[in-house]
């Protein structure tokens, strides 16, 4: 399917998106760039990775596709940095987890940059290359982000790359994209975030007692702080506004367990079990 | 280690307990009873099962041990119901996620009921017999709540008995159980209800694009609802404090939000990290 891609930022995303073409023969050569040096001495040993560069324009050149798997506010200084160095076609695309910001700035950036924002739904709290899987991707949604100078043609190129890898595709707007994703995304880590946060304040002896209930609901927590920082900082407003719906909601639990309204605080858990039921 | 003991509401907990004795060759003879015939049905055709009654007094006769593995509100009922038909020396127990109300109520009915409260801190939100394991409980912590008037060898006989199937067990008092699962067990899941329930109000097609984050996130939502009613109300005031205590910590990550404060937006979600880490 492809020649040459580049992958800039062989995290567990970027590392596992190599992997998952190569197991399946998608990709002649890989290249690779990243800002660590230590992640290009790891990169130079990976069986996924063709070449590794020191400098992120020229681990671009003679690329078909370029993804950019590197933290949410260094996106867009990377493209702006490459775009010199990019094919004429050339595809680019990214795996950030916001993209209002993203693909507003990079629709600014530079005339010909054909880029096309992807959200991968797929991850893990374990980062980095070393974690990386070929099935990472596999029955999870992708969700496209083209902005309106994008071709249908590009738009199917890159839906049907993700396709390829086992992924279902749905494309959206960066806002509708930003207002989804904080709601089933964002707020979730969040709230495992300050849910972690409080019972760090309390007795630590407590720890040893939790269930498996406790370490599931927290699980995300564990993903790094300053991507999550990023991440929830880029898509402030829409996290603001999902944070506001959800404290209405534990409010009304709250309230009904104040009241003694047990049918109130049932139709809430049932609400909430039927919406699992569903997922 | 025991001749005889008996399940009153053999659930995913007490098929589990049941099947986890006789795996270990701990237990000879296992009676039960069940309120629903249906239960009472599937019970007599499991391998770990060896009478099944329509009466729980009945099914308590010449037992060794009692484990009432019914929801909380009807645990004190059942203790004041089969009270007459026990043992002289028989223990009883149950597996509740509170504890002080029914250890208090426990203390109050009938002189001479060994009752020891335990609650093991395993399970799932798949219920019913048909899920049973014999290792549901390895690994996990169990929480006894001796009243005053147990003795040691009771203690130490419940001890043995959660240890032996793999559990490691801690003893506390009920209330300070019942502060620490607050915090640990309910409170996690009434955010998970709560989360769910909020996202309910949203469109429906967004659940077709969460990704394994949500779905851990949540898992614990799934659970019965009435049961779960029960426990939140059961326990009702050191639950309120909980959430109470978690609104704090999320306001403050919404301030720190609305003041791009990053640099505490990033100490709140590695404080989290932190904790989670540690889990």
């Amino acid at each position: 399917m492809f020649q040459q891609i580049t992958i800039l930022g062989p995290g567990l995303l970027g590392a596992s998106f190599a992997l998952a073409l190569k197991e399946r023969g998608l990709c002649q050569c890989v290249q690779v760039w990243s800002r660590r040096a230590e992640t290009r001495a790891q990169a130079k040993l990976a069986t996924w990775c063709d070449r590794v560069f020191e400098q992120p324009g020229e681990a671009c050149v003679g690329s078909e596709l370029v993804v950019v798997c590197t933290p949410v506010e260094t996106i867009v200084p990377l493209l702006e940095q490459i775009a010199p160095s990019l094919e004429r076609d050339a595809l680019v695309t990214d795996v950030g987890s916001t993209k209002s910001l993203i693909c507003r700035e990079a629709r600014d950036l530079a005339e010909g940059l054909n880029f096309i924002g992807s959200h991968p739904m797929a991850g893990s709290e374990r980062m980095g290359m070393a974690h990386a899987r070929g099935d990472l991707f596999e029955g999870a949604a992708c969700i496209l982000t083209p902005l309106e100078n994008a071709t249908a043609t590009e738009i199917a190129r890159l839906s049907e790359l993700w396709q390829a890898i086992g992924m279902h595709v749905v494309t959206l707007s960066p806002e509708k994209h930003d207002e989804i994703v904080a709601h089933i995304s964002h707020l979730p880590h969040l709230l495992a975030s300050s849910l972690c946060s409080y019972l760090a304040d309390q007795e630590p002896e407590w720890k040893q007692l939790a269930g498996s209930g406790l370490r599931d609901t927290t699980r995300v927590a564990a993903g790094d702080s300053t991507l999550w920082q990023q991440i929830l900082e880029q898509n402030r407003e829409e996290v603001l506004r999902a944070i506001d719906g959800f404290e209405t909601e534990l409010h009304a639990l709250k309230t009904a367990l104040l009241d003694r309204d047990s049918p109130s605080v049932l139709k809430l858990l049932a609400r909430g079990k039927q919406y699992r039921d569903q997922l």
